[in-house]
């Protein structure tokens, strides 16, 4: 489905040179010019009084830590950062309204410039979406006048910080949950809002999920749909006789059971009376039998239901098979249960071995395989557990945990000033993890000779780029001694044009969801293993060029006030 | 500004009945019939194909756990949940979509009902927003037809969650910093997505922060704006000598400052040749000084500067005063600093020191009053441990752990079928705590002689209302020796009618945003201390009438299926 409605987000215009407006607008038609900080627009007004709002800077966007305790992190959001700056234009409305909010001493120039701005003349060089990430290295290069490009700030964050962050939550958990199993995002009702919801769905596919239950999401950006009915379509039957319609015809058309109903109370007797069955259970709960037959009549293809609204293993499993076997009967193939609370590990197990009695006992080739789902409040580590433990569930509906990201609810991303006037800036910390690293940068992945990554290194923009096969010395940006010789296998330029505003330059297309998930997949295959683990994993290095490493110390030392000891 | 663009929500029509479609649609346009999980379309389409579509059920929208630790919760998001109800119709494009998403067996005749369908049949009786509540009591009853209704779950949820959830935490700082303190939410770069940004800024304010630097909310909600600049403004300088216009109009008007740069320098001298306050620092940085100047000539009535871009002791404050005793000697009142590094309890003692010995040593009244504005990663725990080790902050600006609830990402709001064509039903799970309480009911909420809130009530819809002076058993609903007899000195009925559809009730108003934020501050002050308190809070009561004790046992029993042992 993507794709389809947006065959090519970005065309260049007729010179060549400025890309025609097809940009669509942000996903969230919140987003918009207003949604940042106040304090963008009083300094934007500051350096407009100051005359300083054409001023070339150069600010990075990228963070400081990976989150969930891991050592690495999926960047995500780029295309509606894309999106925001191809559309940014104040309206007249808006003009108004910081009017009124800034003070009253604000000069009518400052409005009228404010009028006038868009991103033409705002450059963004990005890595692209579905990367693996790390630490101190700009995901983003912004550059353009001072005063445009302090107005970004907050929304490019705002939409880098969540997408990344639960993008990279969709990936650690697919690590954890294998290859082989179905990953379905159930969280849009406990989202952090309707847009925390849909973020949430796009980026958990993104990052390896298979599916949402998100109709919206699905409809938005083509994420195949999964879901079936929950706890309260079971409690709103009270008994069989309620069912009206009994009647389903077989699957291949020849014939038509006039009663439907009944064929699943025969097999239910049949199960009660075999011995190898029967141990397990006495009287099922009628309603929920009355609810199992009713959904199988209205989706005889795709009957998956939920069985532990009274009792798995007395009524839930049961039942459920004895309407699998009428729909078996008539042709048609159960598809499975899910599971929504209780010992999920167990639960599986006994199910999977009462599926395969009711395979040997009836003859019903294949129904030991039906598709167990498991779906309460599970997270990493309850998968991680269930691993542990032996489980026979096929697919995982996951909401809460994965989507609000409860193991750390934000990424620290930040968007700092490296360079203005072609003079590079830094931000100094007594908190050296919080210093800058100046200048207008490159950046570069190293790999190894076993096609693995080995080192992410920024140099000057003006440094030549690093050669395959020569020997380069890599630098920790602050621990001096902390350095190693690289001879890189391949170099790889991370920081691509994304947004050439008028430089002319040719820009990166923006492609689909599914081509980023695709990449995002690639790209995490690729990581050597020990980076990627859960526990102690090992810390992918991140350096600087011995020349940017001298710049940086020269300027810290030349900026810092020099403390007198008392 | 609110109640200005937004006089009246809702008006009855013509005839009283029904309100004219005057309820704005939901903020975020994004919430829309879709923004819901699949399954409750394929729920709403078993239900439509067993004719049971019409059937009237009643939903409970419930929490199960208060979240933080803590014993209570402020009910937010009912206005979004009625303006989502309020404008609820399915376009031709959803259903289409509907249709391709849907199995192909699934009959025309059910999007044709669904291009018919809207909330005028469903009733919503609520909490009424900003409202102190607490786990199990019914926050929204939603009646309606069960398959209209199975399609609001979602969404309600949704808009509920995070409102609720985040207004609590903002309830929760407020309660720590005290009455006396401004509390300033700048969350919206760290939020979960625009949304989530947005949606913090008002519910933030509902709770009980004085303002946002959140640009759009201040449009869209009337929130009071705040903000001033970052480091990146103060590193965008290099020296005092890139100020070209430097002249100031003294606030009167009187006479002007032909060369404000150099009377700031030369208050710089000053305070260097001070013996009182000349040994905390040597040379302070010229970038910082010259963004301080620049942005007091910008903002000569707003001055407020943040000081820790280099050294807050040695640099920042110094730096600051300079400029502040310059916009002095011209009428003006600089606002203050902010701080966001280091430790800020140390730090704000020694910026109040400095203010103090600047007023002595120059005779500036108020100067030691200067606002100290504090913003590093601040949340519930670091207030009270500033509060514990004693500081002189005024304001707090807090991001992060804020709106993102880091402490507690989710709140676990579930929506529960408790009545179908008048019959009473439950949810049953081998977790006490996950077991609903069946029936349509009332809630009430009893006031002791003090004029606390005790216990919160509920009862059958049919029962007498609990009266004044009159005794009445509360019973704990699944804890059969907890109760307790209670002689109300006031009755307070809790759910109120929000939304009609065509009963012909009175409809509830939707108050401003202000309003609710004062209902909300009022709520939280009537509480008993005890409840309210960080550590170990005693659990607020909430019970059942003996009758309904009665009843959800009795369907318990009737609904659970009886055990074999072996």
């Amino acid at each position: 489905m993507e794709g389809e409605s947006e065959p090519n987000l970005l065309s260049n215009g007729p010179n060549g040179m400025w890309p025609a407006p097809v940009v669509p607008c942000p996903t969230n038609p919140m987003v918009t010019p207003l949604l940042t900080d106040l304090y963008q627009f009083t300094m934007s007004y500051a350096y407009w009084k100051a005359g300083k709002h054409q001023e070339r800077a150069v600010f990075d966007l990228y963070f400081r830590r990976n989150p969930f305790g891991g050592e690495y992190t999926v960047f995500a959001g780029l295309e509606e950062c894309i999106r925001f700056i191809a559309n940014f234009k104040i309206s007249e409305d808006e003009i108004s309204f910081l009017k009124e909010t800034l003070p009253a001493s604000c000069e009518d120039g400052f409005f009228e410039y404010l009028r006038g701005i868009d991103c033409s003349d705002v450059q963004v060089y990005a890595i692209s979406e579905g990367y693996v990430v790390f630490p101190k290295v700009p995901l983003l290069r912004v550059e353009g006048p001072v005063a445009v490009v302090q107005l970004l700030e907050t929304p490019f964050v705002n939409l880098v910080n969540y997408a990344s962050l639960v993008t990279t939550n969709a990936a650690r958990h697919r690590f954890v949950a294998g290859k082989s199993k179905l990953l379905l995002e159930f969280g849009l009702r406990r989202a952090q809002g309707p847009d925390g919801g849909i973020g949430a769905s796009r980026y958990c596919y993104m990052g390896g999920f298979d599916a949402t239950s998100n109709v919206a999401a699905g409809k938005l950006f083509g994420i195949p749909l999964r879901g079936t009915h929950s706890h309260a379509f079971v409690s709103s039957f009270m008994s069989p006789d309620e069912i009206v319609d009994k009647s389903l015809c077989s699957l291949d058309g020849s014939t038509t059971c006039e009663d439907f109903v009944a064929l699943a109370q025969s097999w239910l007797n049949k199960i009660q009376r075999s011995k190898s069955l029967s141990n397990v259970f006495g009287e099922t709960n009628q309603s929920e039998l009355a609810a199992f037959t009713s959904y199988a009549l209205a989706f005889p293809n795709n009957f998956l239901a939920l069985v532990d609204t009274y009792e798995v293993m007395r009524s839930g499993i049961p039942n459920f098979c004895a309407v699998a076997l009428a729909l078996h009967e008539l042709g048609y193939k159960a598809t499975g249960i899910r599971l929504d609370s209780g010992d999920l590990a167990y639960l599986s197990c006994e199910a999977r071995k009462f599926f395969c009695n009711v395979e040997k006992e009836f003859g019903v080739a294949g129904f030991g395989k039906m598709t167990i789902t498991a779906s309460n409040d599970l997270n990493e580590e309850t998968l991680d557990a269930l691993n542990k433990q032996g489980h026979e569930v096929d697919a995982f509906g996951i909401g809460t945990y994965l989507v609000t990201c409860y193991a750390q609810a934000a990424l620290g991303c930040v968007f700092k000033l490296v360079e203005i006037n072609n003079q590079p800036r830094i931000k100094l910390s007594e908190d050296v993890s919080k210093v800058s690293i100046p200048c207008k940068k490159r950046s570069y992945r190293l790999y190894g000779k076993e096609g693995y990554p080995l080192v992410d290194i920024m140099t000057g923009e003006n440094e030549p780029s690093p050669k395959v096969g020569e020997r380069l010395l890599c630098r920790h940006p602050f621990n001096e001694s902390k350095r190693a010789y690289v001879v890189p296998q391949q170099v790889e330029e991370l920081l691509k044009c994304y947004w050439p505003g008028n430089s002319g330059k040719q820009r990166e297309e923006l492609p689909s969801l599914k081509e980023i998930r695709n990449r995002c997949i690639r790209q995490l295959e690729q990581m050597r293993p020990d980076h990627m683990r859960k526990l102690n994993p090992t810390p992918y290095k991140v350096s600087v060029s011995g020349k940017l490493y001298e710049f940086i110390h020269f300027l810290w030392l030349n900026e810092a006030p020099v403390g007198e000891l008392q």
